[in-house]
């Protein structure tokens, strides 16, 4: 019996269904992670923080709110975590990655829609996340249809705020997700009790921007070759990012990185030398959806970076720091995420110049395009993709997958041939 | 051989594709149309305006521009027929109903996508649609995801301007949206090269109200009880109404109104007295995909409305006639657009309403939830929908279907349950 069955109980969670969830994860989470050999020291930290996912953390969230401080749950990284914590709130990353409580998600959702929508729809119907149960407002965005529409009926069940992201980047819609980031942080006040100030905000950029730095230096590392860490490892700090403590996370990425350079002098890296590199992008992955590369690291490739939401997106631009007043602050906010390259945007052609930059930065020999089952933003966009990577003579190979595993073996076959074709 | 087989040849149709098209067309509008006992005797043009559907109507449209007149194609009703219109232009609609191309479409898009989408791909690709080949500029917009992203991939084939439907109905989005307008206006002024008028304006108001007024008036005379027409006519009339010539079409829609307003004095019903009567509502159905219709008053019900884009949501709201200055004219026609309950809006509870509205105005004893397959806006909104009517004990059926004819039985069988155990 874990320690936490109490707080889980408090928080109203399904302790049956929750417990299938806690039994699934580590058999999972010791095939793909705790195998893999020469792994960095730093690493551990990660590995407890996964252990500790349902506990420790939800403790700290429960503290929090017992002094008085609210949660705030997100499923996207356009939702601007320097307000969140401007106000005194700490903002959590809700999106779910793994098949649970989906009869549940049927009753309210069509049966062919994106696994991730299913999945965060099933843990909330069958109350089985206390990410979840911990938070005081959940924020939705307009990303894309499928959440768009599913949000309306998550707010049945948990108060659900939506910003409107915009479908373009022309100046007005610059502006009204301006007006979208002013409203978000009226409410953030009015949900926390607390104002944000020049100073909060200050702060809190700068915190935000700490982790942004440490997580662009893990990826500048892993332009070396070799590579010194796995993109699995990688992916899973990414993923991590999103409910962490914010300055404990930051101190040990950069913990981690101070090992990783050693590596580096000593040219020892994670695969042996001549292991060919790929970039994976596409749709988020979620924890613990480690499938295709988990797959692409034990088929003779290494990933060398995630052009994704949960991977560069999250953390390639920062947010100028030098602004003293509020409205020039939220101003630079907003525009960060307006440099955020999602698919959402139409057309999205920065994504394009950035992956062909990034094969060349990244020395990558291929890319492979991963986009969830019945995700039209990604899935669509990837011919775009297509033809860029085409005209550039950069091989790809396009994939399009769930969170079951009964592809598995198809997407070992056609990914094994691909590395083996790179050059 | 056809003697229209010159023009279709110079627009540099597939002639072999185009042939298969037009042999499917014939057999199926028999099976659907023709046999209905009892139509009224206006259909006769509606019936001529299909036989001769990449006929005569293209044979106007190159007349027109043979003159100099510009076409321009849309797949949306929120594309603003006014503002072409008052610079000398036809606007066309271009959905597609059937699956045809599909092999080439799957070139460019995912497998697993809207059959409108790829039926509009495969249109363009295979050329197959005169509509397309006769196109000066085609309109996209960002009502779904699906849509938005395959307008970046048609774009490589024929010049797309997308306009940006926002997500809500704040003020800032109808201040975005009457922006997409202005910007509208001066392209389609720079395509035709005529300049949009007070006076070009109004007139093309009074006109396309015209022909919504028309549509309404038929709409009225299905609220009586026998209904005076099938569904299935007065969907082909919504569906006709997008592309055939505004002025006599309205005309010919008048007349059959007499002729039904006749028939109503006479209670003559086109089905016998105690027919059950449902409303139709959810994704358009475009030509020409009358299956489900089809099976409905096969089945022992007849369809009263239609709350779909090819039907009330393309004709309810007029625009207001009174201005007579380009700045409130074009702030009219931009608000009217706004007020279509299309899922692209969250939420989009107005529609939820007009439902409810619907069901006592046209005294329907249950509704049909129609969703093309993989169509996430309305997929999922289809729980709203579920929501609201079951408050009201209002009886629905929801259905996910494609362009195939697979699920015919399938879908047969539930539908005459439903039509049975209403009351």
């Amino acid at each position: 019996m874990s320690r936490y069955n109490e707080m889980w109980r408090s928080l109203g969670l399904n302790m049956e269904a929750h417990d299938q969830l806690l039994q699934a994860l580590p058999p999972t989470y010791h095939d793909v992670y705790l195998t893999q050999p020469g792994r960095p020291a730093g690493m551990e930290y990660f590995d407890f923080v996964i252990n500790e996912i349902h506990g420790l953390r939800i403790q700290e969230l429960q503290e929090h709110k017992a002094a008085g401080g609210k949660v705030i749950g997100a499923f996207c990284v356009f939702v601007p975590e320097e307000i969140v914590r401007a106000a005194g709130g700490i903002c959590i990353g809700l999106c779910s990655g793994i098949d649970l409580g989906g009869a549940e998600a049927e009753k309210v959702l069509p049966r062919n829609i994106c696994p991730l929508i299913k999945s965060f729809m099933g843990f909330k119907l069958a109350k089985i996340c206390p990410y979840f149960e911990s938070c005081d407002l959940v924020v939705g965005e307009t990303t894309c249809d499928g959440k768009k529409k599913a949000f309306e009926i998550l707010n049945d069940y948990i108060p659900v705020h939506v910003m409107e992201t915009p479908h373009m980047k022309k100046e007005r819609d610059r502006e009204l997700w301006l007006d979208e980031v002013k409203e978000f942080a009226g409410l953030v006040e009015q949900t926390t009790g607390s104002a944000i100030t020049p100073e909060t905000l200050a702060r809190s950029i700068r915190e935000v921007n700490g982790k942004r730095r440490a997580l662009l230096r893990l990826a500048e590392l892993r332009k070396n070759n070799p590579a010194p860490i796995s993109g699995k490892d990688s992916l899973l700090i990414e993923q991590i990012a999103m409910y962490d403590d914010v300055e404990r996370f930051t101190a040990k990425v950069n913990e981690l990185c101070d090992e990783l350079e050693q590596k580096v002098r000593d040219e020892a890296g994670i695969f042996p030398a001549g292991t060919k590199r790929v970039i994976v992008t596409g749709t988020p992955m979620a924890i613990p959806n480690w499938k295709v590369p988990h797959i692409i690291e034990t088929s003779g490739a290494v990933i060398v970076a995630e052009e994704l939401c949960t991977g560069l997106r999250y953390f390639e631009n920062l947010v100028p720091e030098e602004a003293d007043n509020l409205e020039s602050q939220i101003r630079n906010v907003a525009a960060r995420y307006m440099g955020i390259n999602c698919a959402v945007f139409t057309p999205n052609t920065a994504r394009m110049d950035r992956l062909v930059e990034l094969v060349k930065e990244y020395r990558a020999d291929g890319v492979i395009h991963c986009a969830l089952s019945f995700c039209d933003p990604y899935a669509v966009e990837a011919n775009r993709v297509e033809q860029v990577l085409k005209k550039e003579s950069i091989p790809l190979l396009k994939i399009e997958t769930g969170y079951d595993r009964e592809d598995a073996g198809q997407l070992k076959t056609r990914i094994e041939a691909f590395i083996e074709m790179l050059e």
